[in-house]
Order: structure tokens, then sequence, then C-alpha cells
């Protein structure tokens, strides 16, 4: 008999991955380039804004290599809200000059795994987790997993202690990295092509290396961990945008 | 011996997902967007006036994320109806300002899986669900599927008992979410590149991944289940579409 | 030691798919349409001349879906001709506003395991079937296939006997068929990405499906079957070719 | 402990494969067509030369189907002058043209499988299958491959006594088809994506089809063979280039 | 319990490979090429300044073949240096003349498989081999590669022991082309889509294929490689940029 896992969720995410169109934002004039910034620091600081008032949090990254040139993340209580502000994004005169890379739709999952004999609603360290202010912690490293259902190597075919007892000997390796690495999980399921997101905060980029390879010889990773594209990157404060922008 | 699942068949599905040319669109002057948009309008009129009359369904959506902006979904009697309004949507002057992201052909399917000693010719009820309206619900999810066919867990080497114990099964777990989610499969095996196309319905829209996340743990998803991409978003009603389309 | 499957080959076979550049094809004017439609039509002509010498077969297709808006197939009896019919129709004024969507190289093939103590070269029968004229019948169905090598699943390490016995029973599906699904094999080893291409017609589309699926079940697809995209759609005789491309 | 196959090899080779752009090439007039043709049938000339010297060898191929329109084969002694003449190439007018549709970097390779107790820089028959001028024969047929390592089926953890009978059992059904098939292998690891690349002539498309299937019955093919894309064409000389180009 | 590979990291690497618009490229005036190919120079002679103070390192390569026209790979001591570097590059005149083909993010990685009981921050080896001056050698091979984690061959999942003993004897296959091919691992775990990129340099580009194929024979690679794309090409040093992008 099947003993699905149990989640609880919060926070939808909208992790929105662009290339810039160097050349055509090169060939406007540079009075034009500083309307169209001014115009997407305004919208930055309506994000601010809903982020002031713990209704929501968001970043923006620049993504090193040719993958992405920067990566917006917007966390929001509803889906509908991330539609709106990913539609009004791309309504804008910024939006013309990126071209879209990547994009990730998923909500913030904690899972049963982790235990908790509290009331989630309740409990304000479970409610500050589902509904987190991203830290402004230097380094960002974003990929989707699966957990794999391939032969014998089939997650979903384990019994719930098995996967208990796995999770947890896999938790305990994320514990050393406490300070060090903080994580989001986000759960897409029913919303996206891998059934989690994974977003990750550094002060020091080599430490997501050294995490997820440590994590890859666990049996969770080694055995049943399925991933997709990494993008690692750093965080870009309102203040830097207009150098970031400058040509 | 084989032993193939027998099927029912009612109305013809196309899946129409498209992304906006946001940059071309707002290039245009806004008396010219507000003719395309009333001719648009004037095409969605038509579609509803086949649904009034019972001849067909219809639905628009947005969708959340980069893979697409908005999903038509047109169903009808004959694939011929499906080519036919396809072929006239594409030369519509809205089409232009669109780009083709991906589209599914399918036709709705009941199987016997789900017994049934009634005539389905006649039993209103099958009826009703071979030609569904599709539901005025907030939020929708699209996604293709396939059962695997994988060294041990061949679901098309299984004797017809076994998969339909293990359908019972599953469609337990389906029942549960009775009045939170309503779901329409549709059979695409000869038409398609997957064999089915799984369309959901919900007022929340968390429970899309509350069910299609239980299931994963059910032996027909887990040993048999082969998923394609996860469409997510939320009823454009007609009178919206002006507010959708404002630059 | 190796048993080959023993075939015989006709007609060679190209699919050619495009999806049409609408916009493009509006801007021209109306008079300029008309001029490209009827050199269109000319070329389908002299297509038809060569059909009624009986020195090949073709036929024109629109198809459902974003995937292609039509495909043409052509048959001829060297691939010499199908390449230089293939530069002409590149080298129209038709084709600028089209974008080629997919494309498949093959040749008309029938295999020992459906028997024959004829000789080939004699039998009308078989010639027929190696040099055969597209029916007219309303729908049409292709896709491109392999046969599964994978660990236990290997059809090509299977003996010749074993071979034979699994495609009569699956040949036997088929022929329930017989008078709804008419289907042209044609092999592409050597020639194309997957091994064999399959076109199908019927009167009734739903048929493609009932056949694709039933056959599913039986071992030969089951175990053994690799399938690519599949295309369906339905006649596009010469005297709707302005109608389909009027705008 | 680990018993490599042991390779000697001789010419680099390069296929570039290219579709035309048609439309941009019918704009030009006919004179600037005519001019074009003539600076890259100067470039074939050049070509020429060096293969009269005996100091590489190249082809010129119609490819059928969309995947290509064309195909340049190029065999020198060193990657350098690949390198070269690419660049060239690309510099040239008529490239402006064509769009890039795949390519391949290889050496003409043998292997001690067809064993050779000669030294083969002495041995002229070695030296002219190392140095190979590719024949003037009117079909072309070019695949990459690789060899299998999956599970059992791992073709490089076999024996060297194994893979050797193996070899020698595929190097007959080859042997079958002396004088309607020639073939060209070049080994590509630490070149390109697959490991090998074959290419085939034959004075009848069909031998392609014959050959490659009946191999794929065979042990080596059918468990460890692992095939990319199928590119099928003819020989375009240059005497037949401005026709091909004629629009 | 699960064993991790321990590793120490130096610089950061970025391997960023464009293909040239040439037909753009052609169209501007003899002058402007001439500014844009100084403008890069410069560029080229702020990374050797770098360079000569032992802060970083880079090449640039052409690359045979269509997937790129040429490769930088920039090592730096942050991966911000890398982001700011590619970033500038980015917003150069000459970029606009490039098309992003492949990148990889990645850090000089040495493991422990490879002993040191030395403490690797005095040790001026390690420290040479941590911080790399890539070697002016003729050829280049770039390509990234995983460890497989499938059924029973699961690196991942070995003892310790097990893994160190493997890659003893895959060393000393390296090893015989001492002086003939150098190689830099970079580890890319967390940062890019594959676990490690592997870059090896040659005076004869016949010794990447000799060497990539004899390790496929040994377990490490047989058994337990996954391989990405191969990239190879040639030295362009900065006195012969001029030459190859004239036109």
């Amino acid at each position: 008999m099947s003993e699905p896992a149990k989640t609880i969720e919060g926070w939808y995410a909208l992790h929105d991955l662009r290339t810039m169109n160097w050349a055509a934002w090169k060939r406007l004039d540079s009075e034009e380039r500083s309307q169209i910034i001014d115009e997407f620091l305004a919208t930055m600081d309506q994000w601010q804004q809903t982020a002031d008032q713990r209704e929501g949090s968001h970043g923006l990254f620049t993504i090193v290599g040719q993958k992405a040139d920067f990566m917006i993340v917007l966390l929001r209580p509803t889906m509908d809200e991330l539609n709106e502000l990913e539609n009004e994004f791309n309504k804008t005169r910024f939006a013309e000059y990126t071209v879209p890379a990547y994009s990730y739709v998923s909500v913030v999952e904690l899972s049963n795994y982790l235990a908790a004999d509290k009331d989630p609603e309740e409990d304000p360290e479970i409610q500050a987790r589902l509904k987190p202010a991203l830290p402004d912690w230097q380094y960002i490293c974003f990929y989707p997993m699966d957990k794999r259902r391939e032969g014998s190597d089939n997650w979903y075919m384990l019994s719930g202690d098995n996967r208990r007892e796995l999770m947890r000997s896999h938790g305990m390796i994320g514990r050393q990295y406490a300070g060090k690495v903080r994580q989001i999980i986000t759960g897409s399921v029913g919303f996206d092509d891998w059934e989690w997101g994974v977003t990750l905060f550094a002060h020091d980029v080599l430490q997501f290396k050294k995490l997820v390879y440590e994590m890859r010889f666990d049996e969770v990773s080694a055995r049943y961990g399925e991933f997709g594209s990494f993008y690692v990157g750093m965080r870009l404060p309102a203040e830097e945008v207009a150098k970031f922008l400058h040509v």
C-alpha cells in the first residue's frame, strides 16, 4: 500500500531567468536606457514594499555563463500574483531587451520527513520557513530535481519508513553546512517539469560545490537523485542594477 | 495473449499554447490593438455560440512561467473542426503577435477500467463525460503522459486483471479529490507524441500538487507513469482579455 | 548466428512537413498570392501526371496542431527523383512562405515475415504494394519507429522463428482493421533516423487510435516498439488548396 | 585488466552539412549569383588541385530531406588544414546563403581487429586506406555511432578476444557487399560527440539499407551499436553545381 | 555509510564558446572591423597583464566544426571576476558579431584519489596545479563528464577504497601520456550541468584520441563515465587574431 509523504506549503515561487539582448540594448541612446533602468528600479521598489510588508520576497541575481544573464526570484502568497507580476514585467520596456532563458514555477514546501509535532499554522519558526525572506547572502545556486523511478531504484516504491530513514541521514549532511549554506525547497509536482526546485544561498560560492558533491555520495542522491540544469550567480542589489546595465 | 484495454471516445481536443510577442504587440498603435482584440473576442464569441448549442466547449487560460503566455483549449465532435478552427486562428491578425509554444491533439477517452455495464450511447452521465463542458473553475493544469514500457516495468505486458486492479486503487486516490479537482482524460495514441493528455481543473491551485504528488506514490504512477511537461495557469474569461493584452 | 529479416523494396518515399509563415503570407498582396498558388497547383498537376502514368504517387495533407501545417508525401521509383522534386519545391516562391518542420526519407518495404512463395517481380499484388498509389481516404497518420534493442528486450537478438511468430500475431491485429485502416510501411535503415516509417490512412480518424492502441498491448509493440512523433491530418485535394491558403 | 583496441590513423576528416537559405539566395540578382557560384567553383578547384597532388580528398553531395541541402566532405593530413578550409569557406559570399546543419570532426581509422602483420607505414594498401581518395560513386550515406556501455551490454568491458571475434563476424557481412558498398571509418573519440563516423558509398542507394539492416541483426550492432542521425544523398560534381544553385 | 571523495579547489574557470556571425561581420567596413579587433586585443592584453601577475590565466582557441568558431578559457581566483569579465566581454562591440554556442562554469579541482600527505596550502607543486597557467601547447580538447549512477553501475554507491583503486589504475593510463597530454580537471557539481570539465592540451592533436580511447576501455570510463560534447581546436595567439578575423 502506498504511503505518500505529507507536505505543507507556503508561498508560491517563480524563478525567471533571462539573457540580455546587449546588441539591441546598446543601440538605444543613453537617455532611453536611463529611463528604462528607472522604470525597472521602480518595479523593484514596488517588490521591496511588498517585502517590507512581509507579503512576499524577491531577489535579483546575475548568472555566470551563457545560460542566462540574470535571474529574478519572486515569492508570493498566491500563484495569481506571480502570474500578474510576470505579465507586468513582460510588458515593460526593459523586458524587450531580454530573452527568456528558463523559468520555474513551484511552491515553498516542508515535508514530514523533517518531523514536526507542532501545529504548522501556529508555529512561528515553521511559518517563517514557509514564507521565507530570501537571505541577502552573496551567492545563489538554483537547480530542479526529481526522485528517480527506475527499475530497482524507485524512490516512490520505497516504504515510508525507508524514505524517512534515508532523508534523515541526507538531512544530517545539510545540517553540517548550517551557517554556510541556506536552502529553500520548493515543490513543483503538478506545476512544472521537475518535482522540486532547490535554491541555495551562500557567503562562499565554493560551499555549493562542497555540499552538493558531498550529498551525491549519500544514497538519497546517489541512487535516487535526478538533476536538471544548475544555475549559479550572485546577488545584484538594486543599487548596482545601473552599473550592470551600463554600456 | 494480449488483452487490450477497451476505450470509448467523445469529443476531439486541441490544446494550443502560445507565447506573446509583446515587443511587436507594443509597436502597434492602440487603435490597431483594439481592433485586433475585438476580432479575437468575436472569435471567442463564435466559440461560445457553439458551446451554448452543446456542440463543443472551449477555454482560454493564462499560463504561469516562460513556457507559454496563454493556452486555448478547444473541444469539438470532429478532428476536422479542430483543424479548421486552428487554421482560422492562425490566419487572424492576433495570431501574428503570438509564437507557437506547444500543442496537443487528443480525444476525450473513458476506459473500461472504470467499469460500466451501461450502454454508453444511451447513458446521459457517460455522454456528459464524453462531451464535457470545460468547468469554469479558476485553475487549470495540463500535462501529457505515457504508461511505461521498460524492462520489468512494462504496463502493456501486464494482464488485464492486473492493470484493472492497479487502476482501481489509482482511481480511489482521484475520488478523494472529488469537488476539489476535476479531470478530463484525453487519449492521443496515434494522434500525438504521448499516450494521454491530462487536463485538471481546481478552485485551489495547490490541489493539483496534492493530487499529482499523492498519486506518484501509487504503483500506477510510481512504476508505470512517464510524464511530459506540466503547464499550470488560470482562467482568462473573455471579459478580461482586453486587460490581459493591455500594454 | 544472426538471421536477418529479408525485405523487398519498392518506391522511395519523402514525407515533407512544413509550417506556414502566415504573417509573411498575409503581407503579400492578393494577386501575388494567387500567382504563387497557381504555381504550386501547376507543380501538383505535374505530380498528378506522373501518378496518372503510374510512375509515382503523392498526397497533400493538412496536419492538426502546431507541429506542422501541411505534409507532402511523394513516392518515386528512385531517390534521385525525390531529391530533384524536393529541390524544385524549395526553389518555388511558395516554399519561401513555409518553414521546414520535419521530413522523412524511406523506401516502401515488404518483409518476409509476411510470407510469399511467389516471385515478387512477377506477382501483380506484390508489385501493387511495392509501388502503391496513395489511397484518397480522408485521414492520414504518420510516425517513425524502431524495434528496441535494450537489455532483455532486444528484437535483433531474437531468433528468426521467434520474430516471425511475434510478427504473425501482430499482423493479425492489423488484419482486423482491413477496410478501416490502410498502412504503407517504409523502411529507413541507412536513410533516416528511425528504422521504419508508418503511414496510415482511414475514413474515420478514430481508427488510428483504435489500431495503434490495440497493437501497443501486443508483445511486438509492448516490448519491442519505440515510437517517434505522431503526425495526424486530413487530405487536402488540389481543389481545396486555394481555400486552405486563403487569407 | 583493460585491453584497449589498437588503431592506426590517417587523414583528418570534416563532414560539413548545410541547408540553403533559398529565399535570400533568390533575392540576389542573377549576376551576383553567378559570381558567387564562380567563387565557390574556384574553391572547389583548389580542393581538386590538392586531391590531384594526393594531399587530400574531398566530395560535394546533395542531401535528401530537410536535414541538410548539401554536405562537403574534406580529408586532409592535418586538423589545422581542416580548420583553415572551414574558416575560408565560412568567409565566402556563398556561405552567407547557407545555414549550418551539422558537422563532424574525425580521423580515418583502421583498427587491429582487422589484423595486419605488416608495417602500416610501408604497406601501400594500408596507406591507401589511411589516405583514401573519396570514390566517385553516385550515393553517399553518413552517420556517427558509439559502442554501447549499458548494464550487461558494455562493449568496453568485453575482453579483447571477445571483441575481436565479434568484429570478425561483423566484418564478414561487410565483405559480402564488396563492390557494392565502400566504407570509410573515421574515429572521433576526443574530437566529436560520437566515437566513430561511418561514410558509405554505393552505386545503388538501396545497398545502404541492405547492408545496415543486415548488420543490425549481428551482435556487434544488435547489442552494442548506438546510432546517431543518418544522412543520405548523392554526388554533386563541380559541373552540376550551377544547376543545383539555379533559381 | 557514504564516504565522499575529498577535493581541494583552486581557480574558477569559465569556458566560453562562440560562433562568428560572419555575414554581419563582413557588412562592417574594414576600418570598423580594425577598431573592433583592436578593442578585443586590448581586452586580451588586460587578461595578459593579469596572467603576468599570476592572478589568473586565459587562452583563446579556434574550434573545428560547426559547434563553435572559437573558445575563450578564463581562470580567476573568484567566480565574481569571471562574471565581471564575461559581462565586460558581452558589452564589447566584438561580442555583437558572435553568437553564444556553449559555456561551462567550474573550478580547478584536485581529489584525494591522487593522494597527498602534504599541506596543499603550502606545497608549491599543488599550488601550481590549483592555479595553473594554461600551457601554450598547440591543441586543446574540452568536454564535460559525469560519473554514472545507473542500476549496478553506480559510482557514488561504491566504497571509497573501491573508487580509489579504480582511479589509481585510471590515473596510470594518464601518466603514460606525460609530456604528450596535459590535463586540467575542473569540478562543476553545483555550478553547471555536468560534474566535471576536462581540458586537455597536446602538441599532437591525435594524442587526445589515443588517450581518451585508451581510457574508455578502463573500468572507470567503461562502466562509470558519461560524456558530454567534445570540442577540439587549436591555440589562437593574440598576434593571429587579426588574421583569423580578416575577411
